[in-house]
């Protein structure tokens, strides 16, 4: 199955995507808050009440949703910055706000050079966790998504903290949710690409992750409670634009796009800050 | 004025604190979605409908609000940490479901040796902000609240990003919002007390603040585009407990009080791993 937000006012709708069509099931909290009803009703679901185009998607997660996110998680790219490879998962955090979705022009913030790309896939969290392991862990995500962690370079480097340049407006746009069940484990592989105006700029696979979603969500649980609808974005292969010779980063009227094999295409143009 | 959130179901009210009784006024997307409105209802509020003591009581905050909070920012408690201090802000995130109010037990992690202490004040954001400068920022604040940052150092330093060990559940505790009129700045000085049971471990004053509210908000809004109910925790003084010879951390039957003038007083006791 596979859902996507739908934007109806301030509030956000789940739809399952049928096809070319949209059958909308619930209001996102309560789809989260009783994901046995509503992923049943989706299954029954043949087909959908609106066409997909057109329609104003939204990410399909709820507002308070925490969107954890992998620095460093692929070991090549962890080696072409500065850092290293980690003994730890590293996770810093957007907030909801910064997420968008798949055609939205995203702006460069009039003190930033450009937005970096970082092609990613992220999971959905599915089942309440608690001090789980990393079995259980993997057993509760709901789904996978396309997802680009663009990044706004100064801002992130500003401190050791790389909160701010991580939360951009827009700079989160995340593609449609594809239930675990028809992705299977992202340590089995899933080939995924990015590219600039067609370009290709990064090609890796998932399997080439350093700590697999279950690990990490059960260190997570170890320190605080995911609930569904909670998100972790699981990091990106190497091929980034910051540290290219020279370096290389988005301007408006760039288009990016990231492929995920499974789970999509997620395509964004880039604006200026006028666009804010 | 003052302000608290009070739990209805699921959704948050805010309302205003009159004496010893609450006047609900809205929703809390509703009330910070027209900030103008509900000031002025509740500064024409004479007498509240229910009595504050035993209400169930959120933090005033809509469930999208950022939580940026400050790390060394006072320096003296920069110089007593490892980092030194810094040339700018040093941002790290909270996502609201690790928020919570006075009088409610924050559990200690089963993998922490305890609980560390930060007695802080937070800035409720008032206006839009996109950006803005740092007189703009600063007049565009609603309010002030008595904040603990409490903290899970292991996690914290788990790698180089803070924010596992930052939102740990309800270990942000919030008092009620003061609104900016009845507050001042923060550079005039606020003094800030920290005690563990019934011990000063913290006592400070808002003026040695090395980054004020308007310059990081004005800073925060280069990048991303600042919402009514955002909130700024401003961090906090020298006296941690974990720097001490041997080190000093909240255990469970430990309760912790961070005092402000003018703010008030905001007491957590804190409770085992059972308690989650």
């Amino acid at each position: 199955m596979k859902f996507v937000g739908l934007r109806d006012g301030r509030e956000t709708l789940v739809a399952a995507v049928v096809g070319d069509a949209l059958a909308p099931l619930a209001d996102v909290r309560d789809f989260y808050a009783d994901l046995p009803r509503w992923t049943a009703e989706a299954r029954a679901v043949t087909r959908g009440e609106r066409p997909l185009a057109g329609a104003p998607l939204a990410p399909p997660v709820p507002p308070s949703a925490r969107v954890l996110c992998l620095g460093l998680n692929y070991r090549a790219h962890a080696d072409e910055g500065v850092y290293g490879v980690p003994d730890h998962p590293t996770i810093f955090g957007r907030w909801t706000p910064s997420l968008s979705v798949g055609d939205v022009p995203v702006p460069v913030p009039a003190n930033e050079p450009g937005l970096d790309w970082e092609g990613e896939v992220a999971a959905v969290v599915g089942t309440r966790m608690a001090d789980v392991d990393a079995a259980a862990a993997e057993a509760g995500v709901l789904g996978y998504a396309v997802f680009n962690d663009l990044t706004a370079r100064t801002a992130q480097k500003l401190t050791a903290q790389w909160t701010l340049g991580k939360n951009a407006d827009r700079s989160g746009p995340m593609g449609p949710l594809v239930t675990a069940d028809e992705v299977g484990s992202l340590a089995a592989g899933l080939d995924l690409t990015t590219r600039v105006n067609g370009e290709v700029v990064q090609h890796g696979s998932t399997r080439d992750m350093i700590f697999g979603v279950g690990d990490v969500l059960s260190l997570v649980s170890r320190t605080l409670t995911l609930e569904p609808g909670d998100v972790l974005v699981t990091g990106t292969p190497e091929g980034v634009g910051y540290v290219r010779t020279p370096p290389w980063l988005l301007r408006p009227g760039d288009v990016v796009e990231v492929e995920v094999e499974k789970l999509g295409l997620l395509r964004t143009p880039i604006c200026g800050a006028g666009g804010r």
